[in-house]
């Protein structure tokens, strides 16, 4: 991997996802070469930005040729760290933390849910999706073994920060925060926030300006 | 509503969505007034950023007294256009569909999902969160008189582009597409990805890079 790769800026991670998205829908079709032409007007960028993003994982392309499909996915999948598996823990089991636990996404990009946790005494005990609900107090000692190294929060917006505690004092090196609230870590834990309101907005926003 | 706000930047809509998380967050708790130097703390961004964005919105601040809480809640609101209800409809009641229809986030923003379509005989006619699944062919005449101006994709991939189609000719103006695929729409037409997968790629290399 090169060390141009310590430096991939955020905009570009989020660019090359979208490659990555549009490339393995590509593979699925059976295609194994690609010339950045038609690579970015099936990604919806400029064949130019495509080029200059891709010089972060050295020379995938041949002149004239084009980009191998399945080296490109494997070199993009190597430098973004996610060419190996990642164990998750979830806290909060409440209709967002049961849909996150029920559908397939995580896993099949490679994000396992290893546990779930809740502080209702309730919950605890449940089992989903072949995961038994433990009460958030545990997490440290449930999850010594399993080297989890990031946390999901799904929690109402007012235990966000308590979970986020409870997730750092495990031992968790990134968290990706679904409670509509900010919260406060130590600096050297990664944290993303994933909010679809501020697409709704943008819509909302968009379309009001047009429409006037 | 001043003429600046016809030309608000991606980025400012984003952290207007986190002004008013935190905004309705500490109206929650009873906070009628706040200056600028906590609410850029509880926002985790600096103060002079949030004076900045909120000159797009005039003057709710008074000097040497705080925001008014309430009424720049209301303010950021009716700019961004969600001081109304939007109707929106759905396409595709897989997995994530259920779960979009079944999560109380939409409707509790002001965003009301008036229709679910899918092209599946099985699932045309059964009856989810209150709403009939009707077959995505009659979209255009069930939807005429809701006056619908967003459409949700949640398809598979490979349908993203279909149901965009359908959308579009039904005649709405936005499009919040989770289908993990680009779609190509009329330039008009307001398009939002909702992908939660680079976030996990984001979180996956900065655990990597600060590992190593």
């Amino acid at each position: 991997m090169s060390t141009k790769t310590d430096h991939i800026p955020r905009a570009t991670i989020e660019r090359l996802s979208i490659y990555l998205q549009v490339l393995e829908n590509i593979q699925r079709e059976g295609v194994k070469i690609i010339s950045s032409g038609p690579l970015a007007k099936a990604c919806n960028v400029n064949a130019s930005q495509i080029r200059k993003d891709l010089t972060y994982f050295g020379e995938f392309g041949v002149r004239g040729v084009g980009y191998n499909v399945p080296a490109l996915i494997q070199s993009i999948s190597k430098s973004l760290g996610i060419d190996h598996e990642w164990n998750c823990v979830l806290i909060g089991v409440g209709n967002l933390g049961k849909a996150l636990l029920s559908h397939r996404e995580f896993s099949k990009r490679g994000f396992n849910i290893v546990g779930a946790f809740d502080c209702d005494p309730f919950k605890i005990g449940e089992e989903l999706s072949g995961l038994e609900i433990v009460c958030t107090r545990r997490m440290k000692e449930q999850i010594a073994d399993l080297s989890v190294r990031i946390g999901i929060i799904t929690t109402p917006p007012e235990r966000a920060q308590r979970a986020a505690n409870h997730l750092v004092e495990a031992g968790i090196k990134g968290i990706l925060n679904y409670a509509p609230a900010r919260i406060f870590v130590p600096e050297e834990i990664h944290v993303e926030y994933v909010d679809f309101s501020h697409h709704l907005y943008s819509l909302a926003f968009n379309i009001s300006m047009r429409k006037s």
